[in-house]
């Protein structure tokens, strides 16, 4: 079998899409389609008093305007799924309050966040659907707001939703050993305020649905811009009360997902039911304005942490206070709280621990998974503080990181919390302390001429872990096809990942047909029924598995079939280069294609009993998640006059397990290292104290481009997990989980002699200008200008 | 179980067709859809000398303009895999002559019929499309056209193809017996010449295509007025050279098709090449004139028969020359001959058979199978013979008829043949005798007031056997969906013949699932990957077979899987009405919703090991085929003076083996039967000597209605077959089979005392009184008026 796994097999994606050929969803015109536009809230919380549509009905080109009032007995209100995400055991576990919000599709009396959708215009184009909207005339009566997720748990805060008795959507304590004695006991304590700022995915392609019914067979086709094909398709199954082989779901090229097209919005409900009720194709696609306000956002989170430490800088126990802002509705938005907590301490071997996490809803967009989901919030607390207990004590602070790195003989190492796949969160496999080491030579080796030509050159580090490849499940389903090709059909749906190589290396490999005759398809709930999609770091670890189970399968089968034409066992035989031969190479040869041939039903002399086709399917389940883990090592120059950053190198040591394409691999944690910048210097998202959203352009909201990309070394320190079959780990966030709290360690450390603290990101110029000004204090107990400035 | 087979379970189509919401090719109207229309041939033979299409590429809306000569290069000739419908077996006993013959999608150097696709247009619009046809300048140098099939066998008769010495398509002699001594020793001998003239099916609908390239995955998706969309999709990956899954046929709606639904034709290859070629969607649906010029014909065929007999009308020899008219290309043509050769002795016992079957082609158009498919031709021939004989023998006609039956103690009876599967010709089950008795019954105990009134009451019968349910397979893919629901998917296809009604029954018995939870899928090649279609009165049998296979697969499957969740022994547990229950009564019961819910991937606690879904595929091969049967009776009354002839009762006694929905199966004998009496009395597709077509319209060619429809009774001499496990035997063509010679001799009966020799059919009143002029012949050797007729 020629191993495939571990080479670099160039992407068979590219040409297409580099040919101009992708097909997006807002390339698909589907015969008599209609547009669709929202009318969206312009302010964060405000009673409905009348939506007046009659003059938008009659506009030029109109079909349809719907409002929540006319949608109330049509949709139910959106329930999301949380307990697939934050099983039974955790909810149960989270103590007093665990809140479902449900989410009207288009609410018929209250607007709770600017750019919540308020009515739908359905016309002949979008231009005409934007024109009706200028003739709605829409009444609201403000109502206070609440957009600080601090203030938002004050007693007396404005509530967001008047049925709740308090703005508490999740509490949950995390306790262990003795924290209270541990401070009491320590050398050294520090006391910090972080915030973890908010952001927007910016993915190239908004989102975007397309929606038609078949005139054929009735069939509800949609095309959306989705990582999750086939959670859509059972939401709408639900929503719209239709058996769910009555849904077609396709993903098409989907230009970049990142967490946020992981969930599901109004307007995939939305426009579906409008395909049905105009009984025309509805075309509706995001435009950017919309994405800043309307699609989910990522981050915002406080803590308030405290470590306890020995005098050698041993790591006593950890205090924590977290408040996570969920925005107005927490749809799948309370795992990223949850993974918070179970990534807090990362790879550090920490005795006690005491964690209160609460997430609160608040008048602004929806906060849910971005690239990370809860992690990078974690790491930039965790190891900020870590910087600043290396200050502290008084060491080095990659040394102090070597001596409370779990060690490798300690795994699995077990951490007392449950995960939130409901099993207990166990460390499979890695070497801290060899990444660490890794990363350090990658930084340290040089002597950085900037530094001796006066700059401030400044070393920052941030170690985490990674909890990658959740189940439930993946599926997967491998077809013989004529001339001895084979088509994997998998729920998995790319949105960049290259699906269509890497599995297509697993399938040949563990079949024993070459590469080029494997064809992957994902993203079409079509092409197999059952499915859960890209989030969360999981497709290689479940989808890849799925994969080698069913080919593993398939080719038994194919063995099976060739023994009986051949008269001899399948156990005699094997299948290489997408040929059957006898083991002891002595005996025939069958070609794949020719089996398959063998087997059709056209063939008179078809073996009594051969099974319908070649083929087979499969579900991997994979039990708990495993632990990837990196290092990441920023080494920044700082102009305190402009307050400029300038990243001279940035190192990366990563285990992803086995890496199936080396390539493609260093590709992902580099793309994500990329967008871990753009949170630390460039990108944030802000919304004044009324909730009015104030960065909703590119001209506010600054995104990194290729100009900005620093040189970034990657290493990879791979460990293998047991926990399956390929031993991969997930890696499509890692690289956007260390860039903030490496940056800001780095940030901090070349400017440690003006006492600045950095609190917050992202490091702009003037930021670090006000940092300068502000230095001086101890990094103690205060909380800081760029805490206040997060906020303001 | 409760049995549903056997009842008269009300049609599910109809209340979705009776609403008007059928979706037919025509309704579909695929985005940025350019629609083609064809520039035919306006002569039988002539030479390409040129096509001038400049100015019609320049006409408005014009997207392109294609002749043979453009597209030589890129579409092999259509070569038909007759192989698949006359096997090796007979191929290779047919003597000198079976010729292929491939047929250009678009001939680039000579037109060989009237209506044959010289050039195509796309545009914007048919409208448009059709204006720019007028402006292709068509420059045809003519050659001589054969049109009459017993000329074009003649020495020196021009060549249709000039590439073969002669016309001949097959030729092939069947003997049994000693032939020459049971002439010579016969008390009787009658001879004559009979022909079948032409018809042209005459659907509802028209044929049509709708060609789309999916913008998603480069799928070419083709919804085609088929009847065989499996076959479609395979014969367009051998001419586009495209994989078959890179291809989607499905079959919408079918507006009837009666056979020329399952030939292939250039449209069908040209459309779906143009849809990848101008890279937008291409529909071309066609009108009625091309139709009646360039939609298949059937029948067509003279046969010089001859019986002879002892004194009490026993039948000692039959001897036949069959001349077959193919038209310009024989496509799946040659398989109506072949079964002219195999049906032509019908239920009769004949000791001694010399058949001399020859096939011409002719400068017409092309004759392929049509309701009945050759067995009309061999029943025509052979009925009015034995009742030549029976006039000539001085017996009852039903008389004669019962001494020559073939006994059901006789059963199974080989007649020595090999049929088009390539097996022995068996007749496996039936009574004869019955069938005619009881036929006899429906008309003989009436004493018509008719007669007593003085009008001119002639009784005329037809017996016949039909080899139905012919192979090589067909498929069914069983699923259990949500709810407890069954989707039957098969390769089977319905131009109206209530699938989705009679295989739910078949599934819903086979299971011991609700009739109305199964739902039946067809005529989509995404829904399941192998199938052959709907043709030759096959799918119960085929279809029918494969569906209880593949029912009883999944519910072995079902009761593992339940089972193994219940901790009980499978064989312990019975599926009945949707539920799993212990067969002793004592246990608890398992709806399968819960079931199919426990399998599903998402449920934590699925066994392990649990199959991913509830499915079972399974591909049901025929073997030999199984002969239905049937005698028809007609009772006429003929007006001397106007030649009009009415119908006053007609009545079919039939076995279709077991029936499965009685109603269902009453319908389909009915239709066929009003069809018959269509080419009987009115239908009649007439070329003039020029080859030029002079029935072109409705206008020209009488298509009988509801109001020429006369009394039918019908009675079911129900034989099971032992040749598949539902007993079932194919129907859909039978009552078309016998009305043309039931008729003939009806009105023959009437009019004997004039002398009136039937010879060929339509009995249109001018015909009728033609025939009472010319009477007064002996009905012997000398071909007499009708045959001149036909080739007049």
């Amino acid at each position: 079998m020629s191993e495939l796994i571990g080479r670099s097999v160039p992407r068979v994606e590219d040409e297409r899409l580099l040919r101009g050929e992708g097909a997006y969803v807002d390339d698909l015109h589907p015969s008599g389609c209609s547009e669709a536009a929202f009318l969206r809230s312009p302010q964060a919380h405000a009673r409905i008093v009348s939506i007046d549509v009659e003059e938008a009905r009659s506009a030029p080109g109109v079909i349809a305007v719907l409002t929540g009032a006319d949608l109330a007995g049509e949709l139910e209100p959106m329930v999301f799924q949380i307990a697939r995400v934050v099983p039974e055991t955790v909810r149960a576990s989270t103590g007093a309050v665990s809140r479902v919000h449900p989410m009207p599709a288009i609410p018929a009396d209250r607007a709770t966040y600017v750019g919540q959708p308020l009515a739908v215009v359905v016309a002949e184009s979008r231009y005409l659907a934007e024109d009706a909207l200028e003739l709605i005339e829409l009444e609201l009566e403000p109502l206070p707001a609440v957009v600080d997720p601090e203030a938002a748990l004050e007693p007396g805060a404005p509530l967001v939703e008047p049925e709740w008795e308090d703005n508490l959507a999740l509490e949950y304590r995390y306790r262990r050993g003795d924290v209270d004695a541990a401070f009491e006991q320590a050398a050294v304590v520090v006391e910090e305020v972080f915030h973890s700022h908010r952001h927007v995915a910016s993915p190239i392609e908004t989102r975007g649905v397309v929606a038609t019914v078949d005139p054929l067979d009735g069939t509800l086709a949609v095309s959306a811009s989705t990582q999750t094909p086939h959670q859509l398709r059972d939401f709408l199954a639900g929503a719209l009360r239709r058996a769910p082989e009555t849904l077609r779901v396709r993903a098409p090229d989907v230009g970049g997902g990142f967490g946020p097209k992981g969930a599901i919005y109004p307007e995939d409900l939305v426009i579906p039911y409008l395909a049905t009720r105009v009984g025309r194709p509805v075309k509706w696609i995001e435009d950017r304005s919309e994405h800043f306000a309307a699609t989910t956002h990522g981050r915002e989170q406080v803590h308030r942490i405290a470590l306890a430490a020995d005098a050698d800088g041993r790591i006593l126990a950890v205090r924590d206070s977290i408040v996570h802002n969920c925005g107005a509705y927490h749809t799948l938005g309370l795992v990223v709280p949850y993974n918070t907590l179970t990534h807090l301490i990362g790879p550090y071997d920490v005795p006690a621990v005491d964690v209160r996490l609460r997430a609160a809803i608040t008048n602004t967009g929806v906060v849910a998974p971005y690239r990370g989901a809860g992690r990078p919030e974690a790491v930039f607390a965790m190891e900020r503080a870590v910087t600043r207990l290396a200050r502290a004590v008084g060491i080095d602070a990659a040394e102090l990181r070597a001596r409370n790195l779990i060690a490798p003989e300690a795994m699995p190492y077990a951490t007392g919390m449950i995960y939130r796949d409901g099993t207990e969160q166990v460390y499979d496999s890695g070497d801290y302390p060899k990444l660490l080491a890794r990363a350090r030579a990658l930084v340290e080796e040089e002597p950085w001429a900037e530094r001796a030509a006066g700059r401030r050159v400044g070393v920052g580090y941030a170690a985490y872990v990674e909890g990658t490849g959740v189940g439930p499940f993946e599926s997967a389903a491998l077809t013989v096809l004529g001339g001895g090709r084979v088509r994997v059909a998998t729920g998995a749906s790319s949105q960049g990942q290259s699906h269509r190589t890497t599995l297509a290396q697993i399938a040949a490999d563990a079949l024993g047909v070459p590469f080029e005759r494997i064809e992957v398809v994902g993203g079409d709930t079509a092409a197999i029924a059952a499915g859960f999609g890209t989030i969360a770091s999981r497709s290689l670890v479940v989808a890849g598995n799925a994969v080698a189970k069913a080919a593993a399968e398939l080719r038994a089968a194919v063995l099976d079939a060739a023994g009986s034409l051949l008269g001899a066992p399948p156990e005699s035989l094997t299948l290489a280069d997408g040929t059957i031969r006898p083991l002891d190479g002595d005996g025939p040869e069958l070609p794949l294609a020719d089996l398959a041939g063998a087997l059709s039903p056209f063939n008179p002399r078809r073996p009594a009993g051969a099974p319908t086709e070649l083929h087979a399917k499969a579900i991997f389940n994979p039990g708990p998640v495993t632990y990837a883990a990196g290092v990441h090592a920023a080494v920044v120059a700082v102009d305190p006059a402009t307050g400029a950053v300038e990243i001279l190198r940035y190192a990366v040591s990563h285990d992803c397990g086995r890496p199936v394409n080396p390539a493609i691999a260093e590709g992902q944690v580099l793309g994500g290292v990329m967008q871990g910048i753009g949170g630390a210097l460039y990108e944030e998202l802000v919304y004044d104290p009324d909730g009015q959203l104030r960065t909703g352009s590119f001209m506010d909201y600054l995104l990194p481009t290729a100009g900005e990309m620093p040189e970034i070394r990657l290493v990879h320190v791979d460990c293998p997990t047991p926990l399956n079959p390929l031993g991969v780990k997930g890696l499509g966030e890692g690289g956007a989980i260390g860039p903030p709290a490496a940056i800001a360690n780095a940030v901090e450390d070349a400017l440690a002699d003006l006492g600045v603290v950095v609190r917050a990101c992202p490091l702009t110029p003037d930021r670090v200008r006000a940092l300068i000004r502000a230095g001086g204090g101890d990094g103690g107990a205060t909380a800081g200008a760029g805490a206040t400035e997060v906020a303001a």
